[in-house]
């Protein structure tokens, strides 16, 4: 018997309708951007966000080690405050565990956890643990930002330019070198780990985004957790324009042509639509520019790359270099660790 | 190879661990409470609770219909809002889906989900939709409530007496008829209705709440969850106090004698360990008795019972009829629907 098969996009769309009729007094922002918003009295507004890692899915046990997941279940959480330019405050963790994980691997998964939670200055506030036959790690993160000043999907303007936070495609690289080590045995071991380092235990930008927020010149943010191609789509289809973006400004590790040579993929392919590099992608202010120029020269925020402009229009346009222009919108990454 | 087992109650240790080394400004109550506690600037608290709800552990999809699974997957987190006498507002729901779930089941286990938040004035603000091998539903909710004035676990003192808000038992005598179905065809099915109702479709206890919370003449609050011998024991343990229970005096529904002859059980035996209920467990403050009677005049609250005290010494004591008394502190109920 053949079944009427579920989406993604079906759940999204049935949740977002409520959200879409409903109205709440404190709510401020519902589904649809990094994080939902809500405000309390006082000059600060609550950000919250959830993500859900499902065991060969969104990561492998075989070369995941412990300690960084757990750094990493609350890492993609803190990727999303980042992109409002919020604070961390609180986490929930709940965790579905299998009886095959032992009380070892339980026991470095949650120091990674509480590690990285420590860095940020992030407290876990509640939970659930419950045994099943499947790795799944639910986290929630709250966080507050300045009254109105998160960083939204929505607000990006045409002529912006748009700038990445740091190399793309090396989460992407990196996985896949995690799956096919043969192919990768005649490599040296120092051109795989950089790249092996960004899938295993990204880094959330929350400095960054705060500086940025706090800047008064961005237009729009969002975190790469799906792909540039993806991830900017929802940007453009937010703020209602278009997007062009230069292949050839397209920052990469200086490994990553390499693995990709061994893969047989092009390099600008793992940039646009390799996940999970959880840097921020953002758009600055017409004429803007140069105030990010002297914010970075005053307060250095890590490399800072321009890689295209919004325009008039609608969906993300990868312009290469003989001047061909092709629609690359949410052309991102699929989950799939197996 | 054996593996060293890990234990829910090691993970809590771990996670509690980091939250008694830490605080945070904005943290009142961390992790060990029905909800955290968290303050925002003005004259409310922000209350936020968690559940991971697993297949063939927490529910099963054979007997359970999908429109009332999305009613108690959120029916038991606004519980743990209704023991802290808050509002709720905000909900975020993860899900890891299975491919053998249609699209039918998504929609109504989706409704069911959207129709109890929408009877509670919450509203989903967020989530995250995954595949996965074994259905996992994570929720959380946010609330407020007036500030310090949440009821806590930890706040029981000596002679305050014990009441619940409703039929004990009823629940897990549902879950028994649904799991043994060729037991009760002799049984009228009016005889088991009520009480699958209880287990299927349990409805939280806000107002009640919210309504004992205001009285001031409760000393502590915790919804049933894990049944009463355990989460008296929480309130006990919490509140260093003794608890007296007295057998006869236990509320159980007319037809649960009639149920538990089939399963061969006493009726006691599951009012007392039998979980899932989520009516209210609480204490009223010494002296204080007549002023919810006054109170239930008033405003009716449904049925409540009286049904022990509050002593000096430590643990959860049963008193039966013949003044025979026995430990049973934390012999509640653990989750297994398969």
């Amino acid at each position: 018997m053949s079944i009427k098969k579920w989406s993604e996009l079906d759940i999204i769309k049935i949740f977002s309708a409520q959200s879409g009729l409903k109205s709440h007094p404190d709510l401020i922002k519902g589904i649809g951007d990094d994080c939902a918003i809500f405000s309390t009295a006082g000059n600060r507004h609550w950000v919250t966000t959830t993500d859900i890692l499902v065991e060969d899915v969104h990561f492998n046990r075989t070369w995941h080690p412990p300690r960084l997941l757990g750094r990493k279940s609350i890492a993609v959480n803190l990727s999303d405050i980042a992109a409002m330019g919020a604070d961390a405050h609180f986490a929930l963790v709940s965790v579905v565990l299998p009886d095959n994980i032992d009380k070892e691997w339980v026991s470095s998964w949650s120091s990674g956890l509480l590690e990285i939670l420590d860095e940020f200055d992030c407290l876990l506030i509640g939970g659930d643990t419950v045994k099943g036959s499947q790795l799944v790690i639910n986290v929630v993160v709250l966080g507050s930002v300045d009254k109105d000043q998160a960083i939204l999907r929505s607000t990006a303007q045409e002529n912006e330019t748009i700038y990445v936070s740091g190399m793309l495609g090396s989460a992407a690289a990196g996985l896949e070198i995690c799956r096919n080590p043969s192919l990768f045995s005649s490599l040296d071991h120092q051109i795989c780990e950089p790249l092996i380092e960004q899938h295993l235990n990204p880094t959330p930008e929350l400095r960054l985004g705060k500086v940025l927020r706090k800047s008064g010149i961005v237009g729009s943010m969002q975190d790469l957790s799906d792909g540039l191609a993806t991830d900017l789509a929802h940007i453009c289809a937010q703020s209602s324009v278009g997007a062009e973006i230069d292949a050839f400004s397209l920052p990469g590790h200086e490994n990553l042509d390499l693995v990709c040579e061994q893969l047989d993929t092009e390099p600008t392919t793992m940039k646009i639509s390799g996940g999970e590099d959880y840097r921020l992608v953002f758009t600055v202010r017409q004429n803007m520019d140069e105030q990010l120029q002297a914010l970075q020269k005053n307060e250095p925020l890590g490399p800072i790359y321009p890689i295209g402009r919004t325009v008039k229009g609608q969906g993300v346009k990868l312009i290469t270099k003989d001047g061909k222009s092709s629609d690359i919108s949410f052309k991102g990454y699929q989950h799939r660790s197996g």
